[in-house]
């Protein structure tokens, strides 16, 4: 059984992200939907991560097992035929069988655009945080030293999810200045449910003066979700990188 | 009473153009709804263009006749805090009685971006036509000046209109390259039903080899749809500029 590794890309305006639900569209849902068009058989593909609806992915990674009868160079060609346009894939490897696109992952880097023009541009709408304001960098970015590291990120993980172990390893936390936008880049071994969003909303809360940066600090040390900064908005989140 | 110019900017991807249609959402109707919302009174907008579903607007003129409470220069402030994120007004300016965003309009441009990568990106299909194929921009361009100056349009109308006289003046045609983009700009003193899309639908198969560009000269004057190429679907099309 050939295991095949699919670098994709989508743009999550209109999902209700990569995990099959019933009775809304999914990433995962349009890819098996092509495969059993393409190839004829229903398989399950895995993805490296869920994502919620709304947030897209410039690169993502998912895999799927089964002996497709065309090489595996040609594979993105054949499914995107069938692919709706706002799902593309890029490229595809065969692996070894001990492969997974989740289990095997290193780490991941998340993007996330906040714009702050007082005139945003219609177009850029499900692609960024249109706060209409100036937040303060400078004390966003000494919150962020007390991100990075290896800490039990309670405080930044929504209700809904079930994990026991809530310690991750933030490997960076970059703010970039590109024009009117803030652009925030986390690399880290895993995510809890809503962290990167989390995140966001306590640095924009930071920016905003509501917090010191010192206060990040307490923050997380109370492991509790109530002391953190609001979910920020879904569609200023990608998936930006997957490493192996 | 005050007479009111609005310079907006819209992205067209969930709005049914900018007329009023019972049932569906159009840019007039949250200009409108806006306006009620506001100053408490029903205003009707006039639009300088009717623009197809999907079909975007990086700057477009809206106006109406109403004695604002408020000096005008805030209006775009007030509007843009009710209206949806895809909708946006840029500024407003108070005008002669004589103003009207339509029939005043000396010329409008609007630009179709196609693009020919293999591999288009997810992010961009609301606004380009994704053909992942190259067209001879050479041919293209030598066919332009065939469409350029004063002609009978009629093979480049779509059924369902009622005009007349079908001879409009097109002030300049012109193709861009900029990376895997062929952007098109057009101006002219009017446009009939479609003819934007259907010019770029005929360019469309003078690149891709179906007509030369001379056939270009016999296509206007058989007056005759049929002989013209496609109409290029919507979301490719802004209007981007109207001048006065």
């Amino acid at each position: 059984m050939k295991n095949i590794k699919l670098i994709l890309q989508y743009d999550g305006t209109n999902y209700h992200g990569f995990q099959f639900q019933n009775d809304v569209i999914s990433i995962q849902q349009v890819l098996q939907d092509a495969i059993l068009k393409v190839f004829n058989k229903e398989i399950k593909v895995n993805g490296c991560s869920r994502t919620d609806a709304k947030v897209h992915a410039v690169k993502y990674c998912a895999g799927f097992e089964f002996d497709v009868n065309i090489p595996t160079s040609k594979i993105p060609e054949v499914l995107n035929k069938v692919l709706p346009a706002d799902v593309r894939i890029l490229s595809a490897h065969e692996m070894d069988a001990s492969f997974h696109p989740r289990f095997s992952t290193k780490s991941k880097t998340y993007r996330y655009v906040i714009n702050t023009s007082k005139t945003p541009s219609v177009f850029s709408k499900n692609y960024e945080w249109q706060i209409q304001k100036k937040l303060d960098i400078t004390s966003m970015k000494k919150a962020c030293k007390y991100i990075v590291g290896k800490h039990d990120f309670t405080s930044f993980m929504s209700a809904g999810s079930n994990v026991e172990d809530c310690v991750r390893n933030v490997y960076f936390l970059k703010i970039k200045k590109k024009k009117d936008n803030i652009v925030i880049y986390i690399n880290a071994d895993g995510y809890l449910y809503n962290m990167v969003r989390i995140i966001v909303g306590t640095l924009y809360d930071v920016g905003n003066g509501k917090y010191s940066p010192e206060e990040v600090k307490k923050i997380i040390e109370k492991k509790d979700r109530s002391y953190s900064g609001p979910t920020a908005p879904p569609q200023g989140l990608s998936l930006f990188d997957v490493i192996y």
